[in-house]
């Protein structure tokens, strides 16, 4: 494993890098990847290949990798796919650590020359030990390098509100629109990303590759992978064994349709969805069924403390919202005890005999009372018989202090349990606070149902 | 029903209001009735009655109803509830048309003086014919007259992008919680409200009443009920008999824990999940089961033209989401047959052997050829065997130029038949071109899990 993580760390951390195709024609792939390369923040040189050119984007273009001066870790390639071969040589005589293939047209055409050129690549990178993403690639992020080796120059934007980057969910994808639709989303949703991975046609690197790397990467907590078909699912179950990290596993094509489907796009079989899912049980993996859900699951497992236990405390300052959530909760599996012992007692205390005071808890009568449901809190923190709290609340200007001040309490508790949030405020209200109670460790959740699911999954996935 | 209808409408479209309990002091609820009515835009005088002010936010104010010198259709309600039998006098001498009492206190606090006085308000209303929203509500929203009757100003927010109001969905809601989790939650989904109502302890207006008012509400396309428990359901029967319009249901507290919070929490006994589902069922409602659920269904049923039956053509520029899609319409219960006929010959002209021909379609290569994704929505447009058509496309700045070419073609079919889309761009990057989509009638989710879910409830509502 040990090896792997070295062979793998020459392509996902470049010291420089260079692209096959580069252009100032933003018709063509390559202009987008090169702003991808210079837009986003990777501190090293990045040169353009392109032989009709003596200047991209105002950097002096080469005619070949040899001409380049410096060493050279990273090569993108977006050239059409007869040109591998030649590459491939020049990348294993200068010295190169990784290659990333965009161009299309190999194993994913019906077309048998795509397929020859497929096997001619994969034998030459695997004689040159060369590890190669793709082709029928967008390549992938690094961001905590700020290295964006993609045609998607906006997978990385510094200046979005609650930058999606970086951060400590890896996402490993067999389909570039999926992976688009997850990035799109992570930044919406504020999961923050490590690396975004798009497999391609998987001849060099395939999932049990990227599994090893990114269980052993120091800035990714979770993996998530976006699976349509595995070709050798016992690769995965070797890769998989004695793996530490959290691995979400997403895979689709599951009905007659999208499974025929499925075989066509990957040129691989998709297989019956119910194998897969018993082969996630197998791996321990968490297996989810939207992209919103994978990411939802992620920022849980990647944000908060590990659960005690599968008993859930839920607080909500309005009693419908803990109906739905306890709905979700409970067909997941968790238990939402009634409290006892001193939990009991101090909730009684606290708060008068009219209101609802076992599990869930209605904060209406502590809403107005920082200190109540500061104890309250603490009470449930301290009961070993609560595993995680869930804590729910919407609010307007009127009770928006209220909600400012409980962060500093949800903060604390959260070092210690899972604390999972739907704390849901008017457009522009309170997204600021959002994020500091996110760095601080608790995932919040726009519905309810959403924050039950995430902490649902996670709880299983421990408990 | 007409009746019922011109009975509630001077509580929903009064010429004028007044709010027992206006203040000044952001400490009070008052405040915030008094921003929400003065401050969303609606037009008409807003009368503040506090005996103990000579002016409220700049207007004068007034110790009582029968001071005020002109009439007054709306009367809200914020000061404590032993003061509410009082006031509904005064609303009955100065011919008040209808009520709102966010005073709580009465029938939902366990105390058996809170049910007496809630029996007490409920038959003097009554005997009144006065509508009463409440008590124990948020109260109102009607979007179409910028009138905000509730204590969150922030339920009509005109300078938020894609403002959600005004609209045709309406929402009528048993929870306060859920209902400001759904309408925050509307902003940022695009989902545009014609009305919002909290029921709270429904003495005098129940789901009955606001179903068949809304059935007739002009402004009003679909409407949407978050139930935690009904008294009679017999009474929603009988006024479901000749709804025209489609209604979604929500109900929480199907698990044993939230069953038990919500009898607490409504006074009502929310019983068997099975039992509700089966009513719903009986009355042709949609039933979903969470808040986006809720949201995304009425998105799909209010914008879209009706489904011409259960097909469903998948078009997508990436094949994976159409996996993911295909998945949940199958689910479903919706079919994604192979094309025949004159389709099928149109496709197989326009589209290489190579590539995914019949259904789902993979358009990669029809991707740059605006003239060839025409071609093909045109010729499912015109097939008879089609009910509806999803289309799915995952861009960045690469590829923006031509999803924006594929507008018109998108608006055009969805004058026909049902187009769902799930265009996912990075932040910023086509929001505005989002909704012009919308507005033509083309609902867009941010995940083809949604949007298949949203199109497979439409589809299934009308098929």
């Amino acid at each position: 494993m040990k090896e792997k993580k070295t062979r793998l760390d020459g392509l996902f951390n470049p010291r420089s890098a260079a692209v096959f195709g580069a252009s100032d024609n933003p018709a063509k792939l390559g202009f987008y990847v090169m702003s991808s390369l210079n837009g986003c923040g990777f501190k090293g040189p990045v040169y353009p290949i392109n032989p009709g050119q003596r200047e991209v984007m105002g950097r002096s273009a080469y005619p070949d990798l040899e001409q380049i001066p410096g060493p050279v870790d990273l090569v993108v390639v977006c050239v059409p796919g007869r040109n591998l071969p030649d590459i491939i040589k020049q990348c294993s005589a200068k010295g190169v650590k990784g290659l990333v293939v965009i161009s299309s047209g190999f194993g994913e055409i019906d077309d048998p020359s795509g397929a020859g050129l497929q096997t001619e690549i994969t034998d030459l990178a695997n004689r040159a030990g060369l590890p190669m993403v793709g082709p029928n690639t967008f390549g992938f992020v690094n961001a905590h390098l700020a290295l964006n080796a993609t045609f998607c120059p906006e997978f990385l934007q510094a200046e979005a509100p609650r930058a999606g980057f970086p951060g400590h969910v890896a996402l490993v994808s067999q389909s570039g629109g999926v992976a688009g639709i997850v990035v799109n989303r992570a930044y919406q949703e504020n999961v923050r990303l490590s690396k975004v991975i798009g497999l391609g046609n998987r001849c060099n690197l395939d999932f049990p590759d990227l599994l090893e790397y990114l269980d052993q990467d120091e800035t990714t907590r979770v993996i998530c992978l976006y699976i349509e078909g595995l070709d050798r699912p016992g690769r995965l179950l070797e890769s998989a064994r004695g793996r530490s990290k959290p691995v979400i596993a997403y895979k689709a094509g599951q009905w007659a349709r999208s499974d025929q489907a499925s075989k066509s796009h990957t040129g691989t079989m998709a297989g019956r969805h119910e194998i897969y899912q018993g082969l996630f049980r197998q791996l321990g993996f968490v297996a989810v069924n939207s992209c919103e859900e994978l990411l939802d699951t992620a920022k849980a497992l990647s944000l908060a403390a590990k659960p005690l236990g599968r008993a859930v405390a839920v607080l909500s300052a309005q009693a419908g919202p803990a109906l739905a959530a306890s709905d979700v909760l409970e067909a997941g599996g968790l238990t939402i005890p009634a409290f006892s012992g001193s939990t009991k007692k101090t909730i009684e205390e606290l708060l008068p005999p009219l209101s609802l005071r076992s599990n869930p808890v209605d904060l209406a009568f502590a809403w107005y009372n920082l200190d109540l449901t500061q104890k309250i809190v603490e009470a449930l923190v301290q009961d070993p018989g609560i595993g995680s709290i869930m804590f729910m609340a919407v609010y307007g200007s009127a009770n928006i202090g209220v909600v400012k001040t409980v962060t500093p309490v949800l903060l604390d508790a959260a070092r210690v349990k899972p604390v999972v949030t739907c704390l849901s405020a008017p457009f522009g209200l309170w997204d600021q606070d959002i994020a500091v109670l996110e760095q601080g460790g608790v995932p919040n959740y726009p519905t309810p149902e959403r924050a039950a699911l995430a902490l649902a999954n996670m709880v299983n996935y421990y408990c």
